[in-house]
Order: structure tokens, then sequence, then C-alpha cells
């Protein structure tokens, strides 16, 4: 089966590999659709990000929806021939985050396509993927490109949650890629009643204004449009942290209210903060990474019609034009979610 | 002027009473809508409920809207003409529960329509209306009979958000009345993935499906229906108690999950509970009474379209048949929500 | 060894069983002291309680320290003796729950003592005992006799963590028995600025007091001790409800601020409460089982001096006093903890 | 009467102002005691900190306490002679967010001794004071000196229920001035079993060491002291950052487990923060700003002798020193609180 194998800023390869057979409580997918995620972009263009760096060939993804193949012993949940999710979070179960029920702080994560420890997380684009049952969520009734969004949803679903509850409540969201579109969804499917999205690309704009946002800012345009939402210390009572831009963050810290909510969700490096405006105003900056639950519940909510997320993915490319993909991908101007069929 | 007046059980009578002027912050209202509660019948069908008498005559009515008819002075973000939801809760804003932001709890509360104190507190339902400014939500683009629902649709918004964060949550509601199909549409939107509701009638219950529940029980016509859902210590995280009956609750709290929530809308008498289960399993019983922000939250809600109420609307009935208007609204059999047009 | 076993209603006996020898993981212990529950108590006394009813004999006990007197293989965080409390709690860490981290509904909880599975699973009340490392908590410095106060300070450490944030509150604690006296420990610990606490008899409240109670009050001898409590709608932020009696229930809960939080500890039966006050203040009820990671916490403030519990242990008796230890600790009017001394 | 009087940085005058009458709802008092806080010093130092700038002459001071010496009409709950901790808060209870119970946030807010607005809010360095009743709490039974402290233990009070529940939680304390010495005795009162302070100054150091620290830091004699806690993603669950100093937050953020949360009491200016640390470990970072109902919590819990204030108290000299007192405030190797005897 073929894998598309990062070795080195931009140098992916689609190579070889056996396939492999599944073991007990384990199921063999063949995979339909992967979608590419701004950290796939980050090994692509530039080997990595921060501190994680490639220092060997790994198979990239972990948006990834497939076709159960066959069942190892004792699977009875799962069916040859339905399409699943797969969730990319492999937590250990034992250790004392997973213990408390934060599985996504497990110290013995495996996640697809992570550089972070050596030997990395090989990945999960590849034509053929054992992947343990626990994994796995029916899909039945949705496309395999909505499937394989499942796991961005969840990160959103996740930063939602961690936002606490959010009915009849005004959010601000910076960035429109994939993750701030996904906010507006999350956001909206959470009961906020008025949902203002700013970004500096007309075209991801748009989009964010299809899916939902009742405002669009381009502040490139409009830098004074914020200053509005300022007044008497301030009018949302959530930001979705989407751009990782420290003028984003800093523009919407003055327009958030007195205890307002900042959920952080990119992983950038240090970023200088106003602490006279977050200690004066009380605010709450939290971090959101990853998710656990919310994966299967983000399949739930697409399955019944309650999130729709097919209007995000503008571009299906074949794994032969892999690296097509990728530079898609990276285009903000015309793409939002790019996804390789894999068969 | 016009006005329902309750002397008695069985004895509503329609009367004359001087029209009032606006004066500093208030407004006159040429009232167009109002809602028959639960609370307006137990006037209506028993002189009272509880320790709550009539003891003098009452004008009734707490959910109305109309149409602004003048300005008291300093009036300037309402205009003549304009279609208003107005609150029945007037907070005193000082005492010691507004000062902590708990304005539904304000120690001299002076809610329409309702016969706690002594004398009693005159309700809305009068062809004019004299309200403070802070009390109009302006309703356009909404009818008058979808604005006269913004206060019900307020009491299960708040009863959402004392449920917390709701966001992929399964949903039990017992009792499909008014109440029980607005919190199924509050739960809808607040996020919730799994909402079964149930009841006795399969006119409620239709009305809960077309509101949409995911699956309803007639707990007549199937008592067991709710046992699978007690497997594994139980399923749902909420349940919103809206039926007032010991027997819903006590299988509502059988098939909720370990840190389940109750949420009690209904305000009735002393009632038995399982105290082995509420402990053991670590349940929490919430009360919910009434609202405060979340008035104008749900004109807001309704208003983008985020919530239609408008199909529970089922029978609109003029002021000269006021009677049958609440002998209409007391038959469950056929009526959800009966409403009197005053104009 | 010898073992306390319970065969039915005042029927418990001193019997001959096996010593074990520990395997992986596990450390044989030279039982100390066990202290006698209200759990114990109902076996002894009326066979079991509710549906929990003895039906093959069951050792009892559950509040329980010893010595480390061999270490299985691979254990290297104890050392032979060593003092340790030793939890009873004994969750599976894999099912639905214990991976949610609510361990204290584990599915498959194995707790010291209890008649509720059958076969029954056996207590702790015996002269040697093998148990997990990971069941055991070091506990240098302290008595024999405080360590085995960790299981009931647990549990009301854990209740005390259910009340949420305690700095500075209003506290009612009705019944002053050993978890009454322990919640006034647990309370004053977390903050709370003022304690008053209830009884049938002075003796605990006697106790009560020294305990740090800012005043107790005798319901027998005056009635109407509470009615200045609920002026303007309740004075007290939290209930902690540990007698078991309505009436004391009722009674506080009138008492209650609105949005006041009443935490059940005790495993009763069915009670009748008054719905109206619970609604209309938006009271929250609670209950609270058992304790997962405070056993450890508890051990850690003793041994601190930051909670000091030996003021409860009123007697301490040797093992073949077993009976009289029961007799004893069923009297309120002079026993407060009545433990057992095992050697 | 006599008032210390900023004028510039380094220019504080004592002079002399008319003596003022209380009107209804007020009491004049004779000034007793007091403090100097860290914002008093900036405007000693520096004519302010930030964009807040001296523009006129301003009446410092905001910790102080005195003694009744006239009651204004309708002042019942008071009498003369009492001494009183009067709250330099003085928020306008109308306000959007005085109406949620967010007094601290208030719109209106007139703190004793702030350059925010113009002209100034003059503050309470005098001998006499007009103040409104709803500022003074009754402090029989503490010292002068003790009631001044009312108002810096009022904030760490307030910063310790912004972190929520504390019983038996870690916690990290980085700058050991009076507010990182109040947070310790304040995050004690509330449970935290285990707490470490840092600091630079062993003079300080030893005070917060008997102040009830478990373990103090001097991080400029072990830079590395902290490494330890940072193992499997860290230890604490709580740190109260109270140096201002980058690296201090820096080296905290890094020993706290995941979901520990921040709280950020300093008015800095920017700071830059390791985003990556914050999210990928979910941490949150909360401002806690002032204080509102935490002012009587203080007095009472000092009252009661749950808290003690009195060891952090240094120096007191005579209003004539003023300046000697201000200069001894500044010096960290050997000052704690410093305060003022103005009678």
């Amino acid at each position: 089966m073929r894998a598309i194998v990062a070795h080195a800023a931009k140098d992916i390869r689609i190579e070889e590999r056996p396939e492999e057979s599944p073991g007990p409580g384990e199921v063999k997918i063949r995979l339909a659709t992967g979608g590419i995620c701004g950290s796939d972009l980050h090994y692509y263009n530039h080997g990595g990000f921060g501190a994680v760096r490639l220092k060997e060939p790994m198979i990239l993804g972990h948006e990834v929806s497939g076709v159960v193949e066959a069942l190892g012993e004792g699977v009875t949940t799962l069916s040859r021939g339905q399409l699943v999710a797969v969730s990319p979070s492999r937590p250990c179960r034992t250790c004392r985050y997973c213990q408390q029920g934060l599985h996504n702080q497990c110290l013995n994560m495996r996640f697809y396509g992570s550089a972070m420890p050596f030997p990395h997380i090989q990945g999960a684009f590849r034509e053929s993927l054992v992947a343990d049952v626990l994994q796995c969520v029916p899909a039945d009734g949705l496309t395999p490109g909505e499937a394989a969004m499942a796991e961005p949803l969840a990160v959103t679903l996740h930063a939602t949650r961690r936002a606490g509850e959010l009915l009849g409540k005004r959010v601000l969201i910076t960035g429109c890629g994939p993750i701030g579109l996904l906010s507006i969804l999350s956001a909206r499917r959470a009961g906020a009643a008025e949902i203002v999205a700013t970004d500096l690309s007309n075209f991801t704009l748009g989009m964010a204004k299809e899916a939902g946002a009742d405002r669009v800012i381009n502040t490139a345009e409009e830098p004074e449009a914020l200053q509005p939402y300022t007044a008497d210390k301030g009018s949302f009572d959530i930001l979705y942290e989407c751009s990782g831009a420290q003028a984003a963050l800093a523009s919407g810290i003055a327009a958030l209210r007195p205890r307002g909510v900042i959920i952080q969700l990119g992983l950038g490096g240090d970023m200088s903060l106003p602490m006279m405006a977050i200690t004066s105003k009380e605010l709450e900056l939290r971090g959101s990474f990853r998710f656990h639950e919310e994966f299967a519940t983000g399949v739930e909510l697409m399955r019944k019609g309650l999130i729709d997320v097919k209007p995000l993915i503008t571009h299906t490319l074949p794994l032969s034009d892999a690296v097509k993909a990728f530079e898609t991908a990276a285009d903000r101007s015309k793409a939002m979610k790019a996804q390789i069929a894999f068969s």
C-alpha cells in the first residue's frame, strides 16, 4: 500500500509500505479520505514547528475516514463495509491524567503524525490502516469527506466546551481558517446569539459568513471596525483566538467584556499579552488542546444534521496529486479544507 | 380600556379600567397579544395554588406583547409604532439579591399577575399598559404572538443555563406542555445531541417530535420504555422535570447517569425523592425560577431565526372570547399555547 | 488470624481465617486499628439497610490502618514497618466512569465490607490484610487511630469539594455524628466563615463546639432557633445534611439563601422535599458518595496538622471486645467514633 | 486636619484640608491607621504607573481604619467610638456590571487614591474621613493596624475565590511582598495542602515561611529548585503570580500541571507568555482585580482568629514621619507592610 511520507521541508513522497493485520480489538481500514491540517502543512513547509522537528521519515495525516475491511478477534461493534471516522488520538488510559479523564493530556499519547516523541508517531495518510476499535466511530450516512472532518470538528467542540455555557453569548472569532470556521459552527451549535469573525482574507470571510457568522470584518480593510465593541469595557463574552497573530489577540482582548474568556487554540510561540487589561477586566485565557470524547460527539452532531461541515471542503484531490493537495491547502485565498481521496 | 380580572375560581371577568399615562422612563403600550400560562390557569381553575391564593380581584397575565403608543419623558431607545415584548419581571435593582445579579430572587419583586404579596401585583391582560422602558424589548420582525412567547421562552432559557454546558449532551424531558416544548427548543439550541421527551398525551408528544425531540415516549402506553436507559447506572446527562408528576421524576432519576442534573421547573407541592439514588449517583437537583437577562436573549434568538416558537401557538382568540381561551388552554388533548388577541 | 464476621442482625462473631500472601503490586498489612462506621452498625443491628441485605457471612469494616509486614513483587514505594492508612475503595480503573475520573462511580467497585453485590465484598476487620499498593497511604507521624480516620474524613472532604468554593461562606450542618463532625472540620479547613451545627444530643453538640462550630443548636430544646436565619429568604450558603431526618432537611432548606447548596451525605430511603422552596429559591441538592483522591488528601492534611481528628476518637477497645465496641459505637449519648485495636 | 498629598514623583507633602460633615447614610471617621500599598509607592516613586499618571495633587491611601466620630442622618448600624475598617471601593451600584454583581468592574468606580479618572479620586490618608456606611465594617477586637489590613487581605481573598475550590490543592506563589504573603494566608485558609513560595529576598522568604508556606525558594540562590516540579507535565494546581516578573511567570507555568490555573494579581505592563505551554497543557490565566464582598469577609475571618495578619505589619510610623514610612515601605530587605499611625 502507498503512504504519504514527509522526509524534510518540501520533501514529501508517496512510498510503499507493507499492510498490517488487525490484532484482537482492532480493525483493518481501507482509507477513504484524509484532510490536510495546519500541522501537516508545517511539516511540509518547514519540517516542523517550534521545538517539534522531523528527525526521521514520518507518515503524515490525522484527519481520516475509511471503510472497515477486516475485523480483529473479538470485535463485534463494527461490521465490514462500514464507513468510520478514525480518531488519531490514542491515549494510554492508565496514566495519571487518563485516570482523571484528561485523556488529551495523556503522558504516553500516540497521536497520529506527531514528530514530538522519537521515534515519531507515524500518521494515517496511508491506503490501509489498522486501528483500535475504540478509535473508530461509525459514520453511516456521512460522506467520507465529512467523516474525515470529525477530527478538526472535535478540536473546536472541545474548545467550545472549554468556553463554558454559550447560550445567548456574544462571540468573537479571530482567524477564519478551518479551525475558525469550525469554531463558528460549534459556537452557533452551542447557542451563541452573536458571532463576529475577523480575518485578512475576503475569501475566508465570505465562507465565515456562509457558515453563520452574523458579521465578518476584514481587519486589513477596516482596522477600526472593532472599536465600537470596546465601549464600556467591551462587548464580547468569548474570544476564539484562531489566528496566532498578536495583533488579533490584542484587539480581541480590548473588545472583551469584564470576565470575558479567551480560548487559545493555536500552538504558536511566545506571545506578548496586555496584562493590565487581563488583570483589570479579570479576563480568562484558557488553552484548548485537541479533544477526547468530542470526536464521537462531532460525528453524532453531523449525522443528525445539527452541524454541516460540507461547505468547508473546498478541494478533494487523488492520492497521486498529494503534493498539489498540500500546495492547495496552504493557499488561503482559495482553499478552506483540502482533502485527499485515498480510494 | 378592558382588562381580564380574576375574582375567584372559575370567575374571570372582562372589566373596564382607566388608562394610565407613562411617567419618565416609561412607555404606554397598546397590547397586542397575551399568552395564557399555567399559573393563569391555576388562578382560573382553583383561585390559586399551594399557599398562593386570590384575596382580591387581580388582573391576570404576564406573557404579553404590544405596540408602543406613547413615550414618557426621556425615553429615546424606543419609538412609537414599534412592536415590543414586555417582560413581566420588575425587580427593585437595589436589594441584596439584585445587587448580586440574582434579580429573579429580588426581595421586592413585582411580577405581573401574582397573588403572592397582598395587595396583589396586577397583571398585563389589559388593552393598555404602562411599562418601564427596561421591561420592553424591541421585537421587530416577529409576529405579536411570537413576541408574547418571549416570557415562557425566557423561563426555559434560564433553566437551560442553570443546567450548565449542554453541547453534545443527552437530555430527557418529562412533560410536554408549553414549558416542556420550549425546553426541547432551548436544549437543542444549546447543543444537546439527543433529546427524549415523555408525556401521557399523544397530541403533545406529536408536537414534541415536531419541535425536535429525537424520540418521544408515551409512558402510559409504553411504561417500560425508559428501562434500557437505566443500564450501567443510567444514560441521560440532564433531566428537565416539567410534569410535576412524582412518577415521572422517579423514572427520570433512574435513567440519569452519575453526576446527572435534574432541572426542576414546576412549582409543585412536596414531593418524595429517592434519596438513595441521588446520593449514590451523586445527582444534582437544581431549582430554576423565572429568568432575568434571558428575556432579551429569547427575543434575539427568535429574531435571528435561531429558535422558532410559532408551531407552539395552536390557538388565538379575541379578548371577547377570554373565557373560551382559558378553557381551551387547559385542554392538553388539543391545545399547546393559547393566546388572546387584544387588538 | 481472626476476623470480625457478620452473620445476621445482632450476630457478629470473631472467627479464624487463613492469612494471605501479597502478590505483585500488593502488600501484606498487620492491622492496627479499625473504626466502626454507620454502615457497619446497620449490618450489626439490622442485617443491612434498604435493599442492601446480608445474604452470606461477611467480614465487616472499611476504616482501617495497619503496619506493612511484607512487600509483594515490584513494590518500592512502601517499606516494612511503615504505618499506612488503607483505602477500602477498589475501583476497576477501566470502566466508563473510572475513565472519566469518577472512580467512586465505578461499575465494578469492590469496596470493603459491602453486601451490595453477591458474593459480598469481604471487609477489613481482620488481623492481617493483603491490599494493593494503590490503596495504601503512608501515615508516618499519625497514630494508628488517626490513620483509621482517613476513610470517614475522605467522605467529608469529598462532600466539601462537591459543595464548591467555601471561602467566607456560611454553613449549616444538621446531624453531629462522626460525619457531621468531620464535615465541621472539613468546612472550616476549606474556609467557611460561620458554621452552625444542629443535633438532638447535647453530648454530640458539645463535641461539635469543640470541633469548631461557631454555634450549636439542640433542636429538641430550641425548636425555633433556626427561625431568624430564614429572614430575607435565608442565610446559609451550604447545608450538609448528615442526619437523615426529614425535619432537619426541611428546616435547613428554609434557612438556606437563594442558590444555596444542600449536600446530601446520608444513604437514607425516600424523603419528601419541599419542592416549592427548592424551585423558587433555586436551591441545589447534590448527592455526595464516598471519595477517591480525597483519601490521600485527608492523610496529608492530618500529617501537616491542618486537620485534627483525634478528639473525635472517644473509645478504643481490643478485638476481643468487638461486640462491646459495636454497642458503644451505637450510643450517641456518649460515643463519637469507637475504634477497635487489632494489635 | 492633615492629609498626605502626592504632587509628583518623590514629592509628597503633609497638607491641611478642611474637615467634612457626614450627610445622610454617612459617618465621620477619625482615622487610626493607614497602610502603604504598592500603588501608593508607584505614585510616590514614579508619579504613577503605565498610563496612570498624576495630573493634579492627590491625597494618597486606600488601606485604612478609624474610629467612628459622628453619625449622619439615618445611620443606626454603627456607633460612636467603634473601630471600623473602611473599604476604599465605592461602586455606583446601578451600572451594567454592578447590576451583574461585578461591583469591582463598576463603570463609575470611585476608588480612593486613584489617578485613573480626572479629576483624580482623592484618597484616605487624612486625619478625618467622611465615608458611606456601606464602606464601614465593624472591627471590634482587632487592632487598628489589623483593621487597616482588611483591604489588601480582600484582594487576596478575591483572588483565591477566583482560583476556585482549593481544598487539598498544591499552590505556588511567586513573589513574597504583602500580596504574596496574604495569598499564602488566604490559600491556606481555603484548604491548600501544599504551598511553595518563591522570591529573591531571604527576608521576605523568611516571613513567607512564618506565614505558613511549606517550602520557600530563593530563585536567585537556587535557580533550578523548581525543576523537579516540572516532571510529568507539572505539579502545582494553582499559581498566584505576585511578582510581576516574567521569569517567575515562565518558571511557574512550567511547574503547573495540565488544567492548572494562574491567578494574575499584578497590574504590570505587557508580558510575553509561553503560549505553547498554555495551549498544550490547557492552562487558565485569570486576572484578579480588587474585591467586593471579600472586604467584609476578611474582617470576619480576622475577628474569628481564622486569619492572622499581625506578623506582616513590620513598621508603624507617625503621620509626621510619612516620607520615612514610604521609604521604609519600599525596602523589601527589611519591611513587609509599613503603616502610618494617624492618631
